[in-house]
This record gives C-alpha cells, structure tokens and sequence, in this order.
C-alpha cells in the first residue's frame, strides 16, 4: 500500500497506539512513527517490542515535525495533553484521538489547537480485555468500524487522508455527529460495559457463594461478563465520567425495563417472560447477518479438551 | 472406553440430549441409544441426523427397558414428563435431568418416581447459543463442569455410574446440594442472562438510536450480550420462574450496586469508578487461572479479514 503520511507521532502506546503502530509498519503507511508515553516503562517497552522508530521523552518531542498526531491516552487526559502539545504542533499537520467518547474530547481539546492543524476526532470500534504496549497487534482493526466525527468546516482534504491511512489499516470508516456517537456508543458499548462491571461486582461481594466457586463454575454468561469487565480501569472511568448524560439515559432505560422483567418473575408471568427472550432473538441475528459477529456456536471459541 | 449403560432413554432432543447422544456414540458409552421429542419435526431431524438408534412416538416407549433415563426438557415440562413415564420405568433404573435449576426440578420429578428407581439429578454447565437437534456436538461437556445434586440416602452405586458415564464425556463431574446449587447458578448464569436480555431489549426499543446503527456498530460488549440473549426463551423463561428467589435475590443486590455506579457517574466520583472497575479484574484473573476461558484476545474469536 501507499505511504500516507510521512511522520505519524502517537501519543500514549497502549492497546489502540500499539495497534496502529503494527499495522503502519505492516502495510508501510507512514515512513516514520514517533511515540511518546508518560510511563517510562511502557516508552522502554516500546522500544523493545519495535513498534515505533523513536521514542520520545516527551510529547513536544515527539510530536516534532509530524503529519499526523494521534491522541491515543484515556479520554480524561486528552485535554491536557493538547494544552501541552499544542504551541508546537506543524502548520497543516492533523490531530486526531482514538477515544470512546467524542463531544467530551472536541471540547477539551479543539480550544488548544492553533489554527491551521486540522482536529478529526475518531474512534476505532475495536479493542480486547488487554492493554498496554504488549496488548497490540497489527490486525486488530481489520474488518472493524472506524467512526469520524468532523466538526463542520473541517478541510475534506485532511479528512480523506485519515480516512484512507484507516482504510489502509483494512477498518471500515464511516462519519458520524459526535453527540449522536455518544448516544450510539452509550447504548451499544458503555452500558454494556458498567453492567458487566457491576455483574461481577456483586458476584465478587457475596458471601454466601465463595469467590473460589463463582470462578469455578463461571458459564458462558458469567465467563463473558468478566471478559468485559476485566477492560482498562482509567479509560472506562474517563468514558462514564465525560459520556455521563447519554450513559444516565440508557442507564435508566435499562433499569426500567429490568423492573418490569422482575416483576415478570416474582409475578410468576411466563408469558411477558417468553415474548420478551423472543424479541431480543431478533436483534442477534441482525448482528449476525450485519457480519459483525460468527455464527459458530460459543463464537467458535477454541475448545480444549 | 468401556460400555456404561446398556440401554439410555433420552427425553427431549435439543442441544444437550443431542451432544449426550453423540458422545454416547463417540466414546461407545451406550449399546442403544432411544429417543423421543414432542415435536415430530424434531424427531424426524434426529432420525435423520442418526445421532440416536431408535427415536420412539411417545415417551413411554422410549423408556422401556432403558437403564437410564434423561430427561432433557425446559424445566417448566419436567414434572409432566416424569408423572407419564414412572409407572412404564424398569425397576433399577436411574432417572437423570439436565435442567439449570435443581431443587424445582426436584420436588416436580421425585413424586413421580417409583420406589427403586434411582433418581440422580444433574446439570451440565456447558452450552451454546444454539438449540434444536440439529445444534449438538460430541465435544460440548469436554472440560465442563457437570454438577450431580443427589437426594440424601440415593444409592451410591447408581450416583457412581452416572459420573462414569458423564466422565466419559469429558466432563469434571462434581456433587453439590441442591439449594446451594441455585443460588451458585442464580449468580454465574441466571442473574446475567436476565441482564443481557435486558440490555438488547433496551437497545431494541430505543428510538432515536436506529436498530440498524446498533447492529452495525455493535461493539464487544454488546456483542456479547446479544449472543446470551440468543439464547432458548421457552428454557430461560423455565430457569427464572423456578428458580424465582435467587434471581431475585441476586437481582436485587444487583440493583443496589449498580446505583451505587450510577450515583458516582452522576456525581463525577472517578476514584469509585476506578476502584470498583480495578477490583473486577482480579475476579476475571481467577477464571483464567481456573481454566474456564482462554486469555487470547477477544476470546480468540476467529478474525476475518
């Protein structure tokens, strides 16, 4: 494939920076990949592991002479860190962060960029229970949306070229308005997130059931909570804390209907029961012809035994 | 491995009577393998698919001269089951259940038994979001738990051969009361597919997310939660009905954690969030230690692209 920019600098080389780090090396999209972190663990780390050809002390370093600055640290820290790298960013270059939540980052970082550099929030849709430089991987993208969210006015030049280095990573790119991200996302991954989280809370509380049996016996159901729930602590904290009215909405919603779903079983009405578990068939398989997910039993999970 | 049953009777010919029978064919477990389902569409399908021996019009055929009986319907039917068969069972033989709850499945199914039958229930913690004939597979109970919860003074002997038989399959067979048992499930399972239905179904309602955005942009978590929600409704609807009072149980500490979360989000309490978030993860830590998941990355679900 093309090279599409010629120095990309990351900022934070966790799971998504190390990701994208592999995948340009892979499919020689930028001709130098700068990275800075704020641990000196993971800078050393990732200089280890190769992903980056500089590693920089700090982020004004790196991001020296780049094309393309990736914002790639939890959504909390992304304004601070535009304050900080802002006065030395390249007239024409373009920033962009890979955060989960977008109206939150636009406002806390658009006021810190000077004119003339081009700000295009996006978030790739993709990720694992892992974090970290060691977590990342070259294809971790593939196949995967990539939602934009331009501000308007935003030049459609330096919008297509970020589209393209995401296309180039094999991710599906699509635009979108940031606050109806956020209601999309609340609805599709931070709900489902807190409830995961809050699922093995009370399972980590009871005493009646010893810890040693809930991880003895975790079934799929359980087993798939803690999946979610063992996620990065900093980034899902900054996604409640700066998506809090969309996810208050849907968290809402969601305890409405539970009420009504336990009043079912108490009230001992298997009908409301059995039409509800029927609907929600519908939606799974959408997903599934959506291509979004397998079809194989237990998401074709390797099988030991 | 070596013949354990002589003649087995399966009742219902779903996903797990269906795997029991293919591994019964598999490992040479069983000579004769009967089966019976209400529907006649299912029981030609397992006819065809040839994963029984003989498949029989009613119930009470099917258990003549069997050894042992399964009974492998929702646990709503068993009790119905178990009062048209127990005059037409052979003395000495041992009635087994698959059901998710226990002590319901207990007081519908013991009465109607025969003095000299022994009656073993069980539960295979093993599935898929799958169900119907055609949905088994001889590996499913490989490395699963089987848990018996045997009524106290039931024969050794009989509650020996039945562990044999389900060891054959590849299952860790262990024995647990059947109370105890419940709540267990109410925890790792029950609580969490009710929630998972929940969530789909709020996404399902909502308005101003379009359904076609939350299948297409469907992220992990929600992902995941959709494949639970896939799950059987006549089963699950069963499983909450009889087993009403530790989901309720459970539900209600649920409830009271998640407001918890909900009130920090609210109040922009990070360090709760961070601390709750942080604590989740060693539970998850357990579970891989234990074997139940694998650590790969999005549960090393086969990638595209």
């Amino acid at each position: 494939m093309a090279q599409i920019y010629e120095r990309v600098a990351l900022i934070g080389l966790g799971l998504i920076a190390g990701s994208m780090a592999h995948a340009m090396k892979r499919h020689g999209l930028a001709a130098h990949v700068a990275g800075y972190a704020r641990s000196e663990e993971t800078r050393k780390a990732a200089a280890e592991i190769g992903f980056v050809d500089s590693v920089h002390a700090t982020a004004i370093e790196a991001v020296k002479d780049a094309d393309l600055i990736v914002l790639a640290v939890p959504v909390g820290a992304m304004g601070a860190v535009a304050e900080e790298i802002g006065p030395h960013l390249k007239p024409g270059a373009t920033v962009t962060d890979v955060g989960s939540v977008k109206q939150a980052v636009i406002d806390a970082v658009g006021p810190h960029l000077p004119e003339g550099v081009h700000f295009v929030p996006s978030h790739p849709m993709a990720g694992t229970e892992h974090s970290g430089p060691y977590s990342g991987f070259a294809t971790l993208f593939e196949n995967r949306w990539w939602l934009l969210t331009p501000i308007e006015g935003t030049d459609e030049g330096a919008i297509a070229r970020l589209r393209a280095l995401y296309e180039g990573f094999g991710a599906n790119v699509d635009t979108m308005e940031a606050g109806h991200h956020d209601l999309v996302l609340a609805v599709v991954s931070h709900t489902p997130h807190l409830i995961a989280y809050t699922m093995v809370g009370v399972a980590d509380h009871l005493r009646r059931v010893s810890q040693s049996e809930v991880i003895k016996y975790s079934a799929t159901g359980f087993r798939d909570f803690t999946r979610i729930a063992a996620s990065d602590p900093t980034m899902w904290r900054d996604v409640f804390l700066t998506n809090k009215d969309a996810t208050l909405d849907i968290l809402g919603r969601f305890t409405e209907e539970l009420f009504v779903l336990q009043r079912a079983i108490r009230m001992g009405d298997g009908d409301h029961l059995h039409e509800y578990f029927t609907r929600t068939r519908a939606i799974r398989r959408g997903i599934i012809e959506a291509g979004q997910d397998t079809d194989a039993p237990d998401f074709g999970r390797t099988r030991k035994g």
